[in-house]
C-alpha cells in the first residue's frame, strides 16, 4: 500500500556564495518561512576540489552543520554538471560537440559529453568522495545527481567519444552490419555498411540522414544519460540510505525520463511557468492572458509526467516526486521575463501539491549579485532582505500545517500515454513541420483537464493500462505485442490519435500499414497521410472545430463507423465499439469535443470548467485554481461549508481548497 | 525535319528494394497500368559493388530480364549520386565542403565534390562497367547520368579540390594575375593578386567578396557539373547507342542546364508541383488556392525550359524531353506535404504532354517502408496494393492510346530568354533583396501564359531569336555582340526588363552605362537604380499596377517615347518603335498589362484566360486546364464538336482536349 | 577659447581606380563643384607595396600634385584596413576569428585581428613610410587612420592572438586568479580559475558565459582598437603636424569611440541616412515615410555623439568633427537601396553644418564600374559625367560661401549621457530581448529634439555635467564616485532612466540595490525588474503613453513622490526635487511627455515641432528642416526678414536658415 507523506516546502541554497557569518541568519530565516528542506552543493566542484586531489570539505561540513542545527533537512547535490577548468584542461575531449561539429567549451555549465568514459570515471571519483563523507549524516534527506540533464541541448553530442561508443552500441544491438543494413533499409541510396566502424554520427549529412539511423542515435544518447545517472546512484547507495533524486527540466524530451527514473527514488523537476509560456505556444492572446502565471496546463502536465517517472523504481502506481526548483519571481533566461502576477507564486505551489508533490522548493534562497543568474529573483533580495517568495512561502507553510496536507497515490481513471521514443521519432520525421508528440499529447491533456479529470501520464506498458476507464494514445509510434494485448484485454474506452502504431520499432512503416497491430482493435488501414500548412485548416462538419494540419485517409472495415467528417467529406473520427481512431490533428475546440464525447461514454464524471479554472483532487482535498485575470465564481465546484482554504469567489490567480466526501 | 514521337508513361523502380519473387508481379502490374518505360539502378552502387572491385551484376541482369520480358523499356541510371561508404573512406576529401567550411558527410546522397578528379575517375570506372555490360541490351531505351545534379545545394563546394582546380581554371582563363586583377577590379580594396595560387574561394570573407570573383566561381562550378556529366556520357557512347539523359530539378539554377543539355540526347526533369508551391511564392492566398495542385505556371515554365535544354545537342529548335519523376501523391520533403486534389495527378501529366513531353514517369513505383523517403507516396502502397497514381496512370495511358498523342516541335512565336549566368549575377548582387532572374522571368511568363500563348524559353543565342514575333529579355545581365546583332536584325517586338545589358561579361557596369549595347535598339541610358522594400510599392498612372521594388531612372533620346509613368512622374516604360524598355519590376497586374499591349502590337492572337485556366497547343491538339477549385466554362476555348477528351464545363483540376484546324 | 572654422565640402577619391590622364579633369570638376578637400589613399596598400618592401609611391606623388595644383587640400588615409594578400599569406593567423570559430578570410576588407601584434608592426611600418613621405606636404590637410573601425563586426575576434593577449590583459588587471574569480563571481557554476592561462574567450560556451567575463572581453577588445589607432597616430605625429582623424561608422558601438577620439584631432563619421533607416527601426510606417531621407533624428544623434568624440583630445567642450562620407544617392549595401528623395542629399549636408560640422565630404567622387561597390552612387556617373550629388554640392558650396558659415562650440543646456560600457553591458545582459543602451538614449534624444533643443551627447564624466540645465542618464550601468559627486553638485534637472546605476563596474548588482549611488540623489531602491514582450505593453494613467517592455518596482523613501502610475497602479515615474527616476521604458509618446514636463521645469525654452520638422542652432544661425513628404509652414520658427536661405513654406526635404538675435 502506498505511503502518504506530509507536504512541505524547501529552497535551494549556495553557502559557498555567501560569507560564512551569514549562514546562521539564512538558516534561521528559512525556518521562519516554514521551510523544511534545503538543497546544496550541486555546482560546488571547484570549491570541493580546487585542484586535482585537493579535497576541501571543511566548509561544506560547517555549512551542513549550520543548516542541520537549525533543523533543516539537506538535499545534497553531486557537482558533476560543472566540472572545473583544471579537469577540462586535463581531458579537453570530454567536451560535447554540437550538431555543427563545434566543441562546446568551458565557461558556463553542462560542458561534458555523456559518452566520455574518462569523465564518467571522474564523476564516480568525486561522487564517491562526497557520498562517503556525507552518506550517513543524520540531516541528509536525499541526494540529487548532477543537475538538469539535457538542459541547454546537452543530450546529443557529436564527439569522437560518442561516435566510437555508438559504433559499439550498434554492434551489440545488431551483431552484423547486414542486420543493421536491413533494419535501417540502407539499400536505399547505397547507404550500406560492411563494418560497424564505417558508421558516422547522423549530423552534417548532405540532406537528411536515414531516420532509423537518427532514432538509434537518439536511443543510444538517451541510454548514455541513463548510464551516467545510474553510475552515481550506484555509488551513492554504497554509502547512504538516503533516497536518490534528479531534477528534470520541463519540455525536455531528449532522453527517456522513465528510464532515468528507474534508478531514482524520487523524481523532481524544475518548474518555471512564465519562462515556459513563451516556448510552448505562439498564440499571443494566450501568452498575454497568462503572461504572469504561465500556461494553466503545462505545469500540471509535467507534474503528472514526473509523478510517473518517480514511480518506475518502486513499482508503485504513482511515485514520489518533488518540485525541486519553483519560480519565485521574474527569471533571467527567457527572451522576456515578466513579473509573476499577484498570487501566482502561491498558486504554483498549490497546483503542485494538488498533483501530489511532497516538496515544493523555491529556487533560490537569495538572489546572487554576480554571474549568469544575477537577474533571477529569489526568496531574498541580493542584499539579504526578504522578497515576495519569502512571504508567499511563509503563508503556504502555515496553511499546509493547518491542512495536514499529505500526498496520495490513487490511480486515475484516465491514462494518457507519453513516450519518449515517439517524441524522437516525430522530431526526426515530422512530415508536417509542426507535428510533435508533446503537442499531440498536450492537446488531449488540455481537453481532459478542462473536463476536471485527474489524469495519469504513463509509459506504454501493459501495467499502466490496468484499471482505467479511458486510455489515450496520442501518437505512439510503435505498438508492442505486450501493449497491444493489454489494450485488447482492457475494458477502457480507447482514444487513438493519428500516426499511432504506424511504424515498426526499426522506424519502418508497419507491414500491415498503419495503425499496425491496432487493427486488431479497429479494422482500419491508413492509406494516405497529408500535412497541411497553418493557413489551410479544414472545418469539420457542424462547426465542431478544425482539422489542424494533419489528416489521414483510411480504408475501414464494415464494423467501423465514421463518426465525423470534414467539409470535404473525409472522415475525421472512426469508431469501433469502445475504440476510437481520430485521423486528424484536431484543434483545441475539436479535441475538447471528442474528449468530452468519449469521456461521457466511458462513464467518467466530468465538468465544463471556465476557461481560466482548473481543478484537481489529491486524496480528500479538491483544489480549485483560477489562472485568469478576473475573479470567477466557482461555487459549483466547492461546497461552501467544506472549504478549508479560499472562497468560492476566486480572485485572479486565487486558490480554493475544499474537502470532499468519500 | 523534327521527329514526332508517341507520348507515353513510365515509372521509377528499385528492384533491389524488394524480394526478387515480387519482380514479376510488379512488371505485370506496370504493364496493366499501361506503362512502357521503367527507370532503374540510379542509387544501387553499394549493391553493384559492395566492396572495391567486387562487382555484382547478376541481380541487375535478372531484374532487367524480368522487366524486358514483360515488354518494358529500361532507362538505366548510373549510380554516381550515391558513392558507397567504402569509397568515401578511401578518399574522404572527395566530400564537398559547405559555405561555412564544414565537410558534408556520408549518410544521405550527393556526398561528393564535382571538382574531385579522383572521384570522377571512380565514376568513369563504374559507368564503364555498367555501360559495357548493358549498353547493347535490346530493352535499353535510355541512360540517365547520376541523379538531380545540384539538388541539396551540391553544385558549390568550398573544398581544397575545388580551390586548387579553380586556381587552374582562372590561370587558364586570364593567363596573368594582372589580367585577372583588371577584369575583377581588384585594385578596389587592395584585393590584387600577384600569383594565381593566392586566390581563395569566395566564402567566409569579412564582408561580401568581389562579385566578379563570385561569378567566376559560379562559372567554374557550373563547368565542373558539365564536365562531370560529359565524362559519363562519353563513356556511355563508347558502349551504347541508347540516348543519354539526366533528370534536372525544378528551380535549381546553380549550373548551366543548357550546357549540360549539350551532352544529353534527352533532357528530363523531376516535377513535384505541390512541394514547389511552398518554395516559389510567399502569397498565402495563392498557396491556399493551389495547395493540392501547385502553381499553374511553374511546371509549365520548367517544361518549356527543359525542352530548350533537350534541344541543345541535336541543334533542333525544340528538344526531346521527359518528365522523369512525376509526383504521384503527397511527398515527404516539403515543410508541409498536402494531398493532391482530386484530378491533380492526371492534370500534371496532361500539362506535360501539352508541352511536348515524350514520357511522363511517375516516381516511384512502390512506396518503400524504410529509409528517408518512406513517407513519399508511390503508385503502389507500401504493402504492394495499387494506390491513386496507379489508377490515374491506367486511365491516362488508355486515353493517350486513343488520341495517338505525339510530340511536335513547332517553334513558338514568343521567345523568353532565361540565362543562368544572369541568375548567378543577380544572386551575387541582388541590390534589392528580392531581385532574382527567375522571378523576373516568371512574371513575364505568367503574363504571356495568361494570354494563352505558346512560349519557348531560350538561351541568349542569336539562333534562338530567329522567326519570333515577340522576344522577351527579362533581365539578361550582359549582351553579346552576336545577340545584339540578332536583335537588330529581328522583326520581332522586343520587351526588355530592367538590368538587361547593364554589365560587361566581367561583371562591370557597361562603360556606356546600362542597357549597354541595347542602346543601339533604343536610345536610353540608365543613370540611377533604386530598390524599394515591399511596403513601399508605387502605383502606376491609371491604376495599371504597381512598381514592385525596382525602379530605374533613365535619360532617353528624342526618338524614345515614355509610354507610362508612376505616380511620382518617373517613367516606367519607354518605347522606340518595336523596342520596349520597362524600367521597373512590375507587379503581376502591370506585367499583364504591358505584355498584353505589346503582344497585340506584335500581331499575336491572344486570349484573356480565367484566373485558373491555362491552355497550350501541341500539334493539332489544344489542351485546356482548370487549376482551380471550382468548375469553369471553357466553351470559348474549345469547339464542342472537336473535343477529344473532357467537356467544356471543366471540373476542378479538369482537362479538356480538342482538335484544332490547321 | 574655441576656434571657429569655415564650413566646407569635400569628396573621397581613388586616383588608383582611374587612368592618370583623367586626374586633371577630375580635380578641375571638384573645384567647379566648390569642393575644397579630397580624401585619398585609404585602401591602396596593394598599389603602394605590391610585394614586400617594393614601395611604389610615384603614382601617389603625381596624384597629390595634380590635386594640390588644383588648389585642393588632401586628407590622406593609411591603408591598413586592406592588407594585401601577400601579407596575409605571410601570417595567416593575423586574420580575425568569428564567434563560431571560423577564420574570416581575405577577399574583401578589414581582414585582420586587432590583437595581432605582428600585424600591428606591419601597420607601423607602412604608416611610417607614408607619414615620412607626405607628412610635410603643404597640401596635406589631415590624416585618416585606417577606415571605419568596427565595420562588418570586426572588433571582436576569437583568435588565438586575442585569447593570449586577453589573458595577459586580465593578469595585468586582476593580478591574481582569486581576484578575478571574486570580481566575476566565478564560484557560481564552478567557473573558478587557478591560473590566467586557463581562461578562454567567451564564445562557444554551452549556455551563456559569465557576463563579467564578456564585459571584460568587450573592454579588452575596445582597448585593442584604441591601441591600434594610437600606434598610427603616434607614428604620424613624428613626421607631420597635420591633424589626425578617423572615420567612425553610425550605430557601431563595439568599441569606445571616446577613447579612440582621445588620440584624434578630428572625429569624422560616415553618414548613410537611407541605409541606416532600415537597421534602426522596425516601424514600417516610419520607414515608408522617411524612405528617401532617413530617420530625422538618427544622423543628428551621431553628429552630436561624434562632436563629443572630437572634443576628447583637445579638452574642449565641443570638438572638431567632419562628415567624412556623405551618402550621395542610392547605396549598395542595405537589403533595399532606395533613391534619396528630391532635396535629401542637400538636407543631409545642412543638418551636419547645423550641428557644427567643419566638412561634409561626399562618398565618393565617381561611381566605379567594378568590384563590391559598383552599385553605390557617387558625384559622377561611372562614365564620368556629373550626377545629382555633383549638382547638389555645387549649390551648397555657393550658399556656404555666401553665408560665411562657421562652426561654433557653444555648450548646450542639455547633456545626454551615452556610454559604451553600458551598451556592451546591456548587449550582454538585455534581460528583455530588445533592451539596448542605444535605443534607450535615442528615445530621450528624439523627445528632446522634438522640443527644438540643442543637445550635447556626452561621456559619463564629471566635467561633462558642468553648466547644464538638464542632464539625462538613459541607462548608465555603473555610476562612478566622480560622476555621482558631480550630479550632487549640479543644479540641473536630472532625468534617470531604468537600469541606471544598477551595477558595480565588475558587472555585479550594486550591493545597495539599484540605482546604487544615485540613492544619494533620490531615496529609492529597485527591488524587482520585469521585461515584457511587445504584445504586452501597459497603458499609463491618463493615456499619456505606454510602458514599453521594461518596468521596475521600487521602494521609495518619504521624500520621494510618485509622479505617474500605470494602469496596474505601479509607479512609472518617481521624483525627488530636481531628480527624476523613470522606472519604465516609455514609448515615444510617454518619453515626449516626460521630457517636456522636465524641460519646462528646468527652465528650457521649448517648441512643439511638427512631426517632420527639426531645428538646430549653430552660432547665429538657426536651421529648420522638413524631413517630411509634404510642405510645412514654419513661419513660427523663422523670422521672415531674417531668412538667409529658403522660405517659411518649407517644401518636402526643404531647409530654411535664419539669423537669430543674440
Amino acid at each position: 500500500m502506498p505511503i502518504s507523506r506530509r507536504q512541505t516546502l524547501g529552497t535551494c541554497y549556495y553557502p559557498e556564495h555567501w560569507p560564512e557569518e551569514r549562514w546562521t541568519t539564512d538558516a534561521k530565516l528559512m525556518c521562519e518561512a516554514g521551510l523544511t528542506h534545503v538543497r546544496i552543493g550541486e555546482f560546488a566542484w571547484s570549491r570541493l576540489e580546487p585542484t586535482r586531489g585537493e579535497y576541501q570539505f571543511a566548509w561544506l561540513d560547517r555549512a551542513i552543520e549550520v543548516l542541520a542545527d537549525a533543523g533543516l533537512k539537506i538535499v545534497l547535490g553531486t557537482p558533476t554538471a560543472t566540472p572545473p577548468k583544471w579537469l577540462v584542461d586535463e581531458m579537453p575531449d570530454m567536451l560535447a560537440v554540437d550538431t555543427d561539429g563545434r566543441q562546446r567549451g568551458f565557461g558556463s555549465r553542462r560542458h561534458y559529453c555523456f559518452s566520455h568514459l574518462a569523465y564518467r570515471a571522474e564523476c564516480k571519483r568525486i561522487v564517491t568522495q562526497i557520498a562517503e563523507r556525507y552518506g550517513r549524516h543524520p540531516a541528509l534527506a536525499a541526494w540529487q545527481s548532477d543537475n538538469e540533464y539535457g538542459c541547454h541541448d546537452t543530450v546529443l553530442s557529436y564527439s569522437t567519444a560518442a561516435r566510437d561508443s555508438f559504433r559499439d552500441w550498434l554492434a551489440q544491438k545488431y551483431q552484423s552490419p547486414d542486420a543493421l543494413n536491413r533494419a535501417w533499409g540502407n539499400v536505399f541510396w547505397s547507404m550500406e555498411y560492411t563494418a560497424f566502424d564505417q558508421i558516422e554520427l547522423p549530423n552534417l549529412t548532405v540532406t537528411e540522414p536515414n531516420p532509423a539511423h537518427v532514432l538509434d542515435f537518439r536511443r543510444y544518447s538517451s541510454e548514455q544519460v541513463v548510464a551516467f545517472n545510474k553510475l552515481q546512484c550506484d555509488v551513492i547507495r554504497c554509502y547512504s540510505d538516503a533516497p536518490t533524486s534528479h531534477n528534470f527540466m520541463g519540455s525536455v524530451i531528449d532522453f527517456n525520463h522513465y528510464d532515468v527514473g528507474a534508478d531514482l527514488d524520487i523524481a523532481t523537476w524544475d518548474s518555471y511557468p512564465i519562462g515556459f509560456l513563451d516556448r510552448d505556444t505562439d498564440d499571443e492572446e494566450i501568452k498575454a492572458r497568462y503572461l504572469g502565471v504561465g500556461d494553466p496546463d503545462l505545469q500540471a502536465f509535467h507534474h503528472d509526467l514526473y509523478r510517473a517517472c518517480g514511480a518506475v523504481r518502486n513499482g508503485e502506481d504513482q511515485g514520489r516526486w518533488w518540485v525541486m526548483e519553483q519560480q519565485p519571481g521574474p527569471v533571467n533566461w527567457a527572451p522576456y521575463n515578466p513579473s509573476p502576477s499577484p498570487g501566482a507564486v502561491k498558486l504554483w505551489a498549490w497546483e503542485a501539491f494538488a498533483h501530489g508533490a511532497e516538496l515544493v522548493s523555491y529556487f533560490r534562497w537569495r538572489q546572487p549579485s554576480f554571474a549568469q543568474e544575477q537577474m533571477h529573483e529569489a526568496m531574498l533580495l541580493p542584499n539579504g532582505e526578504p522578497n515576495e517568495a519569502f512571504h508567499a512561502a511563509t503563508e503556504i507553510s502555515s496553511i499546509l500545517h493547518d491542512l495536514g496536507a499529505e500526498t496520495t497515490n490513487a490511480r486515475a481513471d484516465v491514462a494518457l500515454v507519453f513516450d519518449y521514443e515517439t517524441a524522437w521519432a516525430w522530431q526526426t520525421q515530422p512530415q508536417g513541420a509542426d507535428f510533435s508528440a508533446l503537442d499531440a499529447a498536450l492537446r488531449w491533456y488540455r481537453a481532459l483537464r478542462k473536463l476536471g479529470l485527474n489524469i495519469d501520464i504513463v509509459p506504454p506498458t501493459a501495467a499502466a493500462m490496468e484499471g482505467r476507464k479511458l486510455i489515450v494514445l496520442p501518437s505512439l509510434f510503435s505498438i508492442s505485442d505486450e501493449l497491444s494485448a493489454a489494450l485488447e484485454r482492457s475494458q477502457a474506452s480507447i482514444l487513438i490519435g493519428p500516426r499511432t502504431g504506424s511504424k515498426t520499432p526499426d522506424f519502418q512503416i508497419h507491414p500491415d500499414l498503419p495503425p499496425g497491430p491496432l487493427q486488431r482493435l479497429i479494422d482500419l488501414k491508413i492509406t494516405r497521410v497529408e500535412s497541411r500548412p497553418p493557413f489551410a485548416k479544414l472545418a469539420v462538419e457542424d462547426d465542431l472545430g478544425l482539422v489542424d494540419g494533419w489528416r489521414e485517409f483510411g480504408r475501414a472495415g464494415g464494423a467501423v463507423s465514421c463518426r465525423l467528417k470534414d467539409v470535404e467529406g473525409v472522415p475525421s473520427w472512426y469508431q469501433a465499439g469502445r475504440v476510437h481512431y481520430v485521423t486528424v490533428r484536431p484543434d483545441q475546440q475539436l479535441s475538447n469535443h471528442i474528449a468530452r464525447e468519449i469521456s461521457v461514454e466511458a462513464g467518467l464524471i466530468i465538468y465544463d470548467l471556465h476557461r481560466d479554472v482548473r481543478i484537481r483532487r489529491n486524496g480528500r482535498l479538491r483544489y480549485v485554481f483560477n489562472y485568469g485575470p478576473e475573479a470567477v465564481d466557482v461555487s459549483d465546484l466547492v461546497c461552501a461549508d467544506k472549504l478549508v482554504h479560499g472562497t468560492s469567489q476566486l480572485s485572479p490567480r486565487g486558490v480554493a481548497i475544499c474537502e470532499l466526501g468519500d
